[in-house]
């Protein structure tokens, strides 16, 4: 029986490969493609979406898999399947089952109103102008609770769609995660702004080849390997991989925002250093995918913030940015270190400092939450976000713009998308914390810049397992615990306290 | 029945995207691919050419083609079909004909060896060794002979190979042609030997920046629209299309070789704007592909050679050029056309002059014609390549690397191809006269840069039309008569004749 396993994984390797191929049309339209390529592109796009679905719901995958599960309801049909084998088969049947519930009707009409509607949010953002959006949302959250009921779900219908990018994760497990962390949060928050420590950022010009050329020395010492990966520039930063032997990264590069820039860069490289570390000889099955969302997002948090905002980091490469920008001369270690991690309640999440950040994250789940389960009116979300905003941040947005339009996430149907950021924050400090404490002298290897030594621990302990491992029994594989958000707050009131003199 | 073509367009559309989508997995392989993406890239390239081999012989495809065409011996089945209907039909069977014609298995395996032979090329002229190429080649050459019998002929084998490039063009068409060709311009190359004027290439150091910004002014100029496509750099200079709106050229860009850049920068981009003047409302027709390979040729010459390299084009752009390159400050427009128009016979193909191209062509044609027909072994090749050399050239290469093993064609198993690039030749020189004849003023035209009319021409001529008329048709259509060598012939010998006073 074990050896029929293999036509099971050569159609897997097919829709895998048509993936890879749907990366690399996205991935080209993102950078390099002229202005009227669009419009073909995104029906070459399409057709491979649609071609993915036909192959993962035909008849001859439906035979193949029945072979060794009940694909009515993913039972495993023979307890020859043990360990790795009988996880394989449980994630391949839940992209199954999740492609299969949908009918194809249903599918589609899901992804011409995904395209019309981001389109509308565009020009309602642009605009001002949530009246504009808002007919689309309110048939997107409709359709997306249709989606929750044909998925299924035990109690929580929003615990339908959270699976899709955090499994295991449900409401229930969010509310205890995020329960006792808002009220410290806020607390700490307080008090930062009543510190009579305040720290400025950095601001001037920075010629942008300079730019560019220190933000390639760092990724590169990171560990993404240039070989098996690039990074261009695009509007918005992000990691899109073929194949762990092609990743590909993006950055933006404004002169009058250096910090924007770098930590786009290191983020990034965090998501492609991941994506790398995946093992090549498990491309094709889900053991060669990502965990979830949110260790996807604890990659790059960890760099970005646990390592790219250190102090340790920067000893070393302070020095070497003083090369490429002379207007750091003078600034000593500690400054600098404070110019970048100012905490500030800012309207925007995504130029949100990792004190605040989470805090956007839960006013967010709180409104998914109620638009999913409560029936909250979508008229309504306005309004809602601006009274969440002055709970969470006591300050009111000036605009829908800067407020509830702000993110592209719901146009696109990505409900149940949030959390894995917040998830990102916790699982990076528990990760971070067992680092620190398992590689030895490693405050010390990280002020000499040997940043190849976390990566390889990462590569070791995270991503050679893909999504062997549920996020859950991953954390606890690692750090011999569940997930938690004391670690997180625990970095967060060192650090802080330690730069605001709390 | 008209109604149902709409059926069959729509197989042809699908087939179209896969096609395009292929293209895009080419262009980022030679352009911005990183070393390792290799391996997966040319699985999922395989892939994609076998799904639409898969399509292209489908029982759906034949079963809705059959409805039309008696799919065993291409006969339109209804009189109803006339005009561009037949012509369509008839260009659909072909396709269909030539893929279906072939079987599975010999696909796969001519595939296969393509891949293996192409690398066991590069490695034979790296190390000048022909021996380590010989055997895939004599294998080439046995499956290319099998070919031509699976796809059928009347008198001719080398006529199955020459039709996948040039439609109509037979090896009897092609002795017609060359024949009277290679005595006179192998006379015109010996007066030109013996002329007192002896002209030079220009030689120096051009910064490359400067080169990429002087080429981009000019295919802008001539019309190559960079809102529906861009130009990169690779190792080799190509044209690549996705659609009419997203055509993408590359160039290379050498400090010490100027001309080369802009050159080919002109060439690319001639094939370029006939791909950007194909139909969009053709995509997915055979109408919306080009004539043939020697009709795209022919727009690439016509701008590179008969505009690139004519006193006209210079009038206006000696002077811009001046601006980027201060060596030629003092350089007059004579003196100049005379440096870009040095004629010398030299072993390298892609390197010949406008004079001299088309006999390297007849050479190979000659041993194509030879290894097809006569059964030459194919050992004995570079013993004939290098008689062949003395015969047209009366210079004898120095290495296999310069002679016999210089061009890819062979191993990738385009034997066929060659006479295309002479038929260019022949092509560019008749639609260039006629274009000077019915534009206004033409000659003033082009000394003031004024290329869009030239580039509206050709669209409304040629491009628009893609490949509804074969070779020879459009060639009537456009200029009153057959092909013919005689304008090329013209053309060359009032250049030459004025450049070396003969």
């Amino acid at each position: 029986m074990k050896a029929n396993l293999k036509n099971l994984k050569k159609l897997l390797l097919e829709m895998q490969k048509i993936e890879s191929i749907s990366s690399l049309l996205h991935w080209d339209q993102e950078t390099f493609m002229p202005e009227n390529g669009g419009e073909i592109r995104s029906k070459e796009i399409a057709y491979l979406s649609s071609l993915h679905h036909q192959k993962q719901v035909s008849d001859e995958f439906k035979k193949e898999l029945g072979k060794f599960v009940n694909i009515k309801n993913g039972e495993i049909l023979s307890n020859e399947f043990i360990d790795d084998n009988k996880r394989f088969l449980e994630r391949v049947w839940k992209d199954f089952h999740y492609a299969n519930s949908l009918p194809e009707k249903f599918v589609k009409e899901l992804s011409k109103l995904t395209s019309t509607s981001q389109m509308k949010w565009v020009k309602a953002k642009e605009q001002n102008d949530f009246s504009l959006f808002e007919p689309y949302l309110k048939k997107m959250v409709d359709m997306k609770k249709t989606e929750a009921d044909y998925y299924g779900y035990s109690t929580n219908r929003y615990d339908a769609l959270l699976e899709q990018f955090e499994p295991g994760i449900t409401t229930e497990k969010l509310d205890d995660l995020f329960g006792g962390l808002k009220s410290r949060l806020i607390k700490l928050i307080g008090k930062i702004k009543n510190s009579s420590v305040k720290n400025k950022i950095v601001e001037g010009k920075f010629a942008e080849d300079e730019q560019w050329k220190f933000g390639m020395k760092i990724i590169k010492d990171m560990g993404f390997d240039l070989n098996s990966g690039r990074q261009d520039k695009s509007a918005h930063p992000f990691t899109i991989s073929f194949h762990p032997s092609d990743v590909r990264l993006t950055t933006r590069v404004h002169e009058n925002n250096f910090l924007s820039s770098l930590f786009a860069s290191i983020h990034e490289a965090g998501h492609g250093i991941y994506e790398q570390g995946l093992l090549k000889e498990n491309f094709g099955s889900p053991f060669g995918q990502a965990a979830s969302f949110g260790i996807h997002e604890s990659q790059s948090r960890l760099w970005e913030n646990q390592i790219g905002r250190s102090k340790n980091f920067w000893k070393k490469y302070l020095p070497i940015l003083k090369d490429h920008f002379p207007q750091f001369k003078t600034m000593k270690l500690d400054e600098y270190f404070k110019t970048i991690n100012v905490v500030k309640p800012s309207l925007i999440r995504i130029e949100a400092d990792e004190v605040t950040y989470s805090l956007h994250i839960m006013l967010r789940y709180d409104i998914e939450n109620m638009l999913i389960n409560e029936d909250l009116p979508v008229k309504d979300l306005p309004k809602i976000w601006n009274e969440k905003m002055r709970e969470y941040f006591d300050i009111v947005p000036d605009s829908d713009a800067n407020g509830v339009l702000q993110d592209v996430h719901w146009s696109m149907g990505a409900l149940g998308y949030f959390p894995s950021y917040a998830l990102g924050n916790f699982y990076a400090a528990q990760f971070f914390q067992k680092a620190s404490e398992e590689i030895d002298d490693f405050d010390k290897k990280i002020q000499n810049g040997e940043l190849l030594t976390l990566k390889k621990w990462l590569n070791e302990n995270v991503h050679k397992y893909g999504r062997k491992y549920l996020p859950d029994e991953l954390i606890k594989k690692v750090v011999g615990s569940s997930m938690s958000v004391e670690p997180f707050m625990k970095y967060l009131e060192e650090k802080y306290g330690e730069i605001y003199d709390l």
